[in-house]
């Protein structure tokens, strides 16, 4: 049984203790936070602190803290040579401090708070500087996921770049959908098969050969007749933007 | 028995004609099109004709042609006083000509010729300017779907332009994610469970609700670090038009 300690108790963190928690091959035997009220998940036989001194010796640390503050924490261990690893996406390894082994488990999701999550189906992005670190890595990976996989933190850095347009840039132009569905005094629900059926295709071809769609075709009549129905000045902006990227990569002549 | 004529052997020619083959409530007696080799679908208890002046006495025609040809093909109509519909989101019910009782039935999803469809969930959005033409087109839409409304020209114009946002951009944007992925030699499989969980949680919740990510937060880090990252002009391009407007939405200073 490998020990590990949990650094954090975040959204990643808490999905993480859970997910390890159905497996025989980690034990997380400490949860560190700075605020002792959020290790709310914890079961009673894992120590929790809020002092760093404090952390017991392991064979891994999980640092699960938000971006900006892996840096700085590990900086702070009060101890050398182990292995430490963040789980964050957007973040270097090497931003680490290399006193102590460093690498990367990303689980690569959205993780929304006490919202049931199966490890199953997500990809796991590890990366390290030793190999028999990373072969670890690739265990615990496979103890909790189908999905296992060796990325580079450049990788990993586009990766995150890419989530930004498939998660946050695609519920956003949802969230246009829904509005020009409500100022028309229907229902966003409508589009609901519209989208199943779009991100299926998607998933199942590659998204290069399914673009359709008035810009796809050049047909200048039906975008100047979308914009001028548009009500507000952002969905207009939007609207051209896109259709100006699609237009050019079918080479067709810009708005 | 409603006996109708299928005006054109498109996407949606075809699959109207299979929908309602399985339904006991009406039949196609003809299809009509310029091109008779185009016919392709039909069965053997159905006529053919590509010449307008021999359409047969029916209780409605189906016009599912181009949106650019349905105005001068309802004027082309060698009869008056017909229920005519087309099956177009964007076009305006009353680009038919009124020489006959005009109406809309359309199909609210994406065709793709010869893959199946279940019509049971597509939404049918119906219009008509008689009450009982429009009482037999919601009765025609709910022998195929379990999802018929009553939508008017505007409304169903707007619904188009929806649609260009939630089927034509969301999948523009999938196929950068896929780029992306494929500059770093990974592969666009990685992000699947991704997309999956960002379109059932928007499914299952308003959208508004589910706004995560970088410009959210305001986090001008790592929005910089990814426009940075990003190897073409026109993914920048995108990246920050659609930062912006996240921006400005969340009250947040603009790039």
């Amino acid at each position: 049984m490998i020990n590990a300690v949990l650094i954090g108790a975040g959204n990643v963190a808490s999905h993480l203790y859970l997910a390890f928690a159905q497996s025989d091959i980690l034990q997380f035997t400490q949860v560190y936070n700075r605020n002792l009220t959020h290790i709310d998940f914890v079961t009673s036989n894992t120590k929790v602190t809020n002092d760093l001194t404090e952390l017991e010796e392991a064979d891994i640390y999980f640092i699960c803290v938000s971006d900006s503050a892996i840096g700085a924490l590990s900086d702070k261990l009060p101890f050398t040579n182990r292995l430490t690893v963040h789980c964050s996406g957007g973040i270097a390894m090497d931003v680490l401090d290399n006193k102590n082994r460093i690498g990367v488990f990303y689980p690569l999701q959205t993780f929304i708070k006490n919202t049931d999550v199966d490890f199953k189906e997500i990809p796991i992005c590890v990366e390290a500087t030793n190999s028999k670190d990373e072969e670890l890595l690739l265990e615990l990976g496979n103890a909790i996921s189908e999905s296992v996989h060796k990325i580079s933190s450049t990788q990993r850095s586009a990766i995150h770049v890419a989530a930004v347009f498939v998660n946050n840039f695609v519920n956003y132009i949802f969230q246009i959908g829904e509005e020009i569905m409500e100022e028309n005094q229907m229902d966003f629900s409508l589009l609901h098969p519209l989208i199943n059926k779009t991100v299926q295709s998607a998933l199942n071809n590659s998204p290069k050969t399914l673009q359709t769609g008035p810009a796809k075709r050049g047909d200048k009549v039906t975008i100047e007749k979308h914009i001028n129905q548009l009500q507000k000045v952002e969905q207009r902006e939007l609207y051209k933007t896109l259709t100006n990227a699609i237009l050019q990569q079918y080479g067709r002549e810009k708005l």
